[in-house]
């Protein structure tokens, strides 16, 4: 077992294996865990996180290694983590039609996780924003969070993100539709994919008539663009770059980038406590405060609230 | 608003609008809650509650109805607590069927009252036991806990009860099989009910059948009786009686009574403690001490894991 501060050097420098180590420790949460996060806390925030989602299909993975091959040509370390909330498997291992990343496996600027979160300890919510931490600390200056499926996931990714890139394709039925389900809510770029096909216009007409519809603008508010591209032949990409990096200045111009780190850094914090305090709250069963307090209750010397009180102080104090 | 106290007190002397206030005021989770569940802990432990649950059907109101007769008869003063899992609604009304129960509306050694839980603070795991203490507070002898509906609440009331009865009826098909679902692991009495019915002998052969797949009993172990009845016309409900006398006796006997009693008290200390945690937890949001330790993960001074220990600790200091 290396020591928590050589892998952390090791990340630095950028050693895929440090990193796929310390994303391991994090994410598995091994008993190094809380030392790897003190170690890395002063190396961070200098990532910009962008989360891609949107329905199977509209070409996620082919628009996230479009991407990676934009910042790769600006000189930029990017970092990606894909998330699939619904598989089980998780490492260092591509999952399904990710493997069009392996274009860049041999690129030492470019470093690829897959991370897989069901059956984990408060789910996505919990260990994304770890392995953030630590693709961030390794020196990343992008980190692409691309999310398979739908629902509640993508708006859990979008939460973790600086900016959220929503896609869309045309003649997917229900892209739209889909759309409603709180998509419309949390992106700041719209990207319509596949533009080649028939029906792109339409797609991206009717987007814009449901944003319109959303809550109006005042004049220095941001209005989410909507970018056309043919990511399986690059079109469009560099505009895609454009707008989040337009976003990313607006955002940092008005405070917006501080806050949303806040409001994340906040939420990690309380995700952490409770799961924390859950934890304690399970490892009660069999213990003797709980036990000597069940006693007095059936004794009549204590109430119940009382007794409550008593666990909550007890177990913060370990 | 009558103090705490003085209602406490006519709960004592039996007046059934003080018992009803005390219910609504922890049933309620009113201020004067802590208040009153402290002046009603060193008046607790007498009770003897005894749970009914079976699925919709199988008499549980009448033979609710027909066990406060025979307790009665015995001098006893008698609770009634009909809960309703799936029922918005609550107080001092009978719900349904429950009408029956009207039988026993003008005795005042019969208290009822009817909780529906949905939208609860922690559901029924966190009402039922509180109304429970009134009553026993009130002074009953025996409170009998009827559950309406079928699966987790089920096993939940049971939970509750120093004596679980589990009611089945002949003919009702589903009858052994919805028996599957946890309820031979509850039951320390079974009742078949509506025992002049064809089938009813079949039912109690299965039951007992089912029953002896279970565990295997030592020689001092309790043995389920199965006791057919006809609630409506109140024939076997003495042997009812007898037999949760003698599962009490047997309880008592062995240290079983106040080993339930105990981890009865832990679950509600633990629900209550939980529940507390959680509202300190869900308060936090737009708490100066949350974002200040954001603000301090944000610029790297802090990892979240140490963010969320010192969070932990506020939260118990107030």
């Amino acid at each position: 077992m290396q020591d928590v501060s050589s892998l952390v050097a090791q990340a630095r420098e950028g050693r895929p294996r440090a990193v796929a180590r310390l994303i391991s420790l994090v994410e598995g949460a091994s008993p190094q865990l809380r030392e790897v996060m003190a170690a890395l806390a002063p190396l961070t925030g200098n990532a910009y996180v962008v989360g891609l989602t949107g329905s199977p299909g509209v070409g996620k993975s082919t628009s996230t290694s479009a991407l990676v091959t934009a910042y790769r040509k600006q000189g930029r370390r990017v970092g990606v983590l894909a998330v699939d909330p619904s598989s089980p498997f998780s490492g260092g291992a591509l999952l399904g039609d990710r493997v069009r990343m392996s274009d860049h496996s041999s690129d030492p600027g470019v470093y690829i996780r897959s991370m897989a979160t069901r059956g984990h300890l408060g789910g996505l919510a919990w260990a994304a924003p770890q392995a953030i931490r630590v693709l961030d600390a390794a020196g990343c200056d992008v980190i692409l969070v691309e999310t398979v499926g739908v629902g509640q996931s993508e708006v859990e990714i979008a939460s973790q993100a600086d900016t959220s890139v929503v896609l869309l394709a045309p003649g997917m039925g229900d892209g739209i539709q889909a759309a409603k389900a709180g998509i419309l809510e949390i992106g700041d770029v719209y990207v319509v994919n596949k533009a080649d096909r028939d029906g792109a216009d339409a797609t991206a007409r009717e987007l814009n008539h449901m944003l319109s519809l959303g809550p109006s603008r005042g004049p220095g508010d941001w209005r989410p663009p909507i970018v056309k591209t043919v990511a399986a032949r690059a079109e469009g990409i560099d505009e895609v770059v454009e707008a989040l990096e337009k976003h990313r200045a607006w955002m940092e111009e008005r405070g917006v980038l501080a806050d949303r780190r806040r409001s994340r850094a906040s939420r990690e914090v309380e995700t952490i406590a409770v799961t924390a305090l859950r934890e304690r709250i399970g490892d009660l069963h069999g213990d003797r405060r709980l036990s000597t307090l069940a006693d007095r209750i059936v004794a009549g010397e204590l109430d119940p609230y009382r007794a409550a009180d008593e666990l909550v102080t007890g177990l913060t104090q370990g």
